[in-house]
């Protein structure tokens, strides 16, 4: 049986994402995973592209020409200028990219940037690409960000929210939530049999025994306990400076980071063009390129599809792990 | 005229310091920069060491021995289990150490690392090395602590206190007085005519807009325009996740972080061997590994002196470059 595609949405249509499709087919039409495009051909150049009915005619067609099921934009987009009038379908990209994964007719799904100040002009409500996924294809718990590039694998506890507010919002029961869903992940998405789970301190230096806050005692060490408690290896809370050196990286399969950037910084440092976004605690899988629209640079022809195609190598590789994990 | 030698301190005579002090010698010995030793001669096994009267013997000793401007321990170390009887010895080294460098007898203070709670338990008053060497020799402003490696030098602003207390202590008037002495040191110390200064928000995207907190918009925004109004290249608040990637990398010459962990995860993350700390703001050049004291490998012969090395090296460099914006 031949597997199934991979469905990769349009993201911002005045952004690099037509660009970087455009680079990632050309890298992956022998090799693959097939993927095909949901938006409107007329924004792919300089690639052939074919117009497909139904996703199960992408993989036939994907060594000749990128498949596009596809999705008219009411206006044809200036590059470097988003147009609220784009935002319905962009948002509609997503909702079809969506359904094709929970009906059986693709492997995962990959979203291209969005340009999230826009879509919320045009009605949109939700912080990001994740929460929405959340609403269409969640599984109770709010979904997980998985950052991940070559030698390391991170998870922001807290995502976008002010540093204080995050400090403030982090709970035991949001971290132990966490660690549980990125233990699942790593059995059945990564392959990793006993994934080894390390979870970094709030504070400089964990906190050095509450000499700076108390947060590292009082709501990080109960979860770290209570998640080996259920017979996951997990480790900390372990100083955050440390945590990412080019030894310290060997020895854990996921770093917990408790905010935003002690997450981001790290991938971002190594590698930025080969870091992918991934989703867990979703019923399909999802994995997208970490940077954004990159308007500044939409049309120079200088955006690189390294991410991108990180994205969909990933995600034919959870997807087929996961179908590894539930064939008896 | 022969450059003056560095002056090294023992650190905390159970840790790693006499053996990445042997290693640092065996490395430097032929190249320099040249650097005498105070402490216990006893500590340092396995290398050639020579006593010495004053630090101007150091220079003529250096290739055949390690000089040594001794300063016996009250109790044998036992490598790996600091003991409060040598906290005094530990800090009379310091304080020695830079008594010859404001005396024109030593290029600069390279000090090894100190176990913290075993010399506040003795009585040591300061949070760490940077905080005494302020009192001992600075200059009316807090020591700056500036960690450089390879291609990156960060500045946190906010130091050893909790996360929490970080975002909210963080004042426009601290960020301003930090940039102006990383302004001068890029320039006097580092030879760098015209210095490009980053600054990191405080929050996830600098706070997009205000959205994720205000501090990026009212706290580090002015800072930003007062350094540029004084004719400093300051650029900023920028996200910090995607200020370290390769290519930003490039584009300044040292970013200011808001706290701990941004500023070091990213050095760490690239390079923990080869990192130092630098103190500014000191009437002395002052550098040290950017590790700590490793008692938990004290005494195997594991520890790298990469970054000590490299502590002598840049002390040497900063202390050349300072001599000759002096000279008239």
């Amino acid at each position: 049986m031949t597997a199934l595609p991979l469905a990769l949405t349009m993201g911002e249509p005045a952004g690099v994402g037509a660009e970087i499709t455009g680079k990632a087919w050309q890298a992956l039409r022998t090799s693959g995973p097939a993927f095909f495009f949901l938006g409107d051909p007329d924004a792919l150049q300089g690639i052939p592209t074919r117009p497909i009915a139904a996703p199960d005619e992408a993989a036939g067609v994907f060594a000749q020409a990128l498949p596009v099921l596809t999705q008219r934009l009411p206006r044809t987009p200036r590059l470097g200028h988003p147009d609220p009038a784009n935002a319905s379908a962009v948002i509609g990209s997503i909702r079809a990219a969506v359904r094709h994964c929970l009906e059986g007719r693709a492997a995962g799904v990959v979203t291209n940037p969005i340009q999230k100040s826009v879509l919320t002009a045009a009605g949109f409500r939700h912080p990001g690409h994740t929460e929405f996924l959340g609403e269409l294809a969640g599984t109770g718990h709010p979904p997980v960000m998985l950052l991940a590039c070559p030698g390391l694998r991170v998870v922001p506890v807290t995502v976008h929210m002010a540093l204080a507010a995050a400090a403030r919002s982090l709970t035991t029961a949001m971290i132990l939530d966490q660690g549980r869903i990125v233990a699942a992940a790593l059995r059945q998405d990564f392959g990793i049999a006993r994934p080894r789970i390390v979870l970094a301190g709030l504070n400089p230096h964990a906190g050095e025994a509450g000499t700076m806050g108390r947060e590292d005692i009082e709501v990080v060490a109960p979860a770290v306990a209570a998640l080996r408690s259920e017979g996951i290896d997990a480790r900390g809370p372990l100083p955050a400076d440390t945590l990412f050196t080019p030894r310290a990286r060997t020895t854990y399969d996921c770093a917990l980071c408790m905010y935003h950037d002690q997450a981001l910084i790290p991938v971002k440092t190594l590698d930025m063009d080969g870091g992918v976004n991934v989703t867990l605690g979703l019923r399909i899988v999802r994995t997208s390129p970490d940077h954004g629209t990159a308007l500044d640079i939409a049309g120079t022809g200088q955006a690189e599809a390294g991410s991108l195609i990180a994205a969909l190598r990933l995600a034919a590789e959870i997807a087929e792990s996961r179908s590894r994990g539930s064939t008896p």
